[in-house]
């Protein structure tokens, strides 16, 4: 039997660079809340691109695309579900956007060095962005705004995984 | 308390011509629903539009709206909220496309002559489109393919609100 949320379900925002280390942090935050028997969508970036290829890069294909899933992240909270989301979302006005959206919006700001990120690049994407064969990647010729009042804030250079998921649902605690 | 619908949720989407109906039935449905204590989203092409400006009218743009919208539904759908889907949605494949995503997906094709349409023009938009004021509108200068296999057919030209919403609500009985 699954919990009733119906009104203590929250969005659990993950924010940062490619490479820190977001959905990795989300889908292990996900299993753990799974076991909780919580109502639970994960949303994340990659995957929702490959649904909607043509989403684009740009300031304001970025903003329509937070702004879109935002809505729908706080549709699923309002009936009850507990929403995982990670993306990119670099600018902070599109982020509060979608906490003003929210009922318990939760930012996590996943921050890790440019550098790090660089040299893990898991995806082969900053090589790419670097080689100009991309463009709009956040961290080389798009910016990336680091959120002003986070809920929760997790260097990923000087935590492991298990570490800073611990530190996550410690915070996270207060809704079960 | 509302009734758990986990595996008993649906899509039940009204397609058609601007001006045929749809979001008045959709309204009506809804509140008819309500009263079944069952978990509601409407999801509205005005409102969605209004929310998100920038979606646009070509043939790609409604395909990319309807995709996007049909999968919020679905979405919503698997968590046991039922949805109430009003867009002219005008494309066949489009509307396959969230028929495939959806678990129940009940089409409403709400029909209603071009001319009635026009006659009735709410909200004066057919005009617009007629004196070439807005492009890539239904039924003017953009068409719209009938659904091949719709759950429900209402022709708002013979019946009235109540009589429309009464041949749903029996359809429906299935769910409740």
């Amino acid at each position: 039997m699954v919990k009733d949320t119906e009104n203590n379900a929250f969005v659990l925002w993950f924010t940062g660079l490619s490479g820190s280390g977001k959905s990795t942090l989300a889908d292990r935050t996900g299993e753990l809340l799974a076991e909780k028997k919580l109502k639970l969508q994960r949303l994340d970036g990659d995957i929702l691109r490959g649904l909607f290829p043509a989403t684009g890069f740009t300031k304001h294909q970025r903003d329509d695309h937070i702004k879109r899933v935002g809505y729908m992240a706080s549709v699923l909270e309002k009936h009850g579900v507990c929403v995982i989301a990670s993306f990119i979302s670099p600018y902070n006005e599109a982020r509060s956007l979608v906490r003003g959206m929210c009922n318990n919006f939760i930012e996590v700001y996943v921050t890790c060095p440019l550098d790090e990120c660089i040299s893990r690049d898991v995806k082969g994407l900053y090589q790419k962005a670097r080689a100009g064969e991309i463009q709009n990647f956040t961290g080389i010729d798009d910016p990336y705004e680091p959120p002003e009042n986070p809920e929760i804030v997790i260097d990923t250079q000087k935590l492991s995984i298990e570490e800073s998921v611990s530190v996550i649902m410690d915070y996270l605690e207060r809704y079960f």
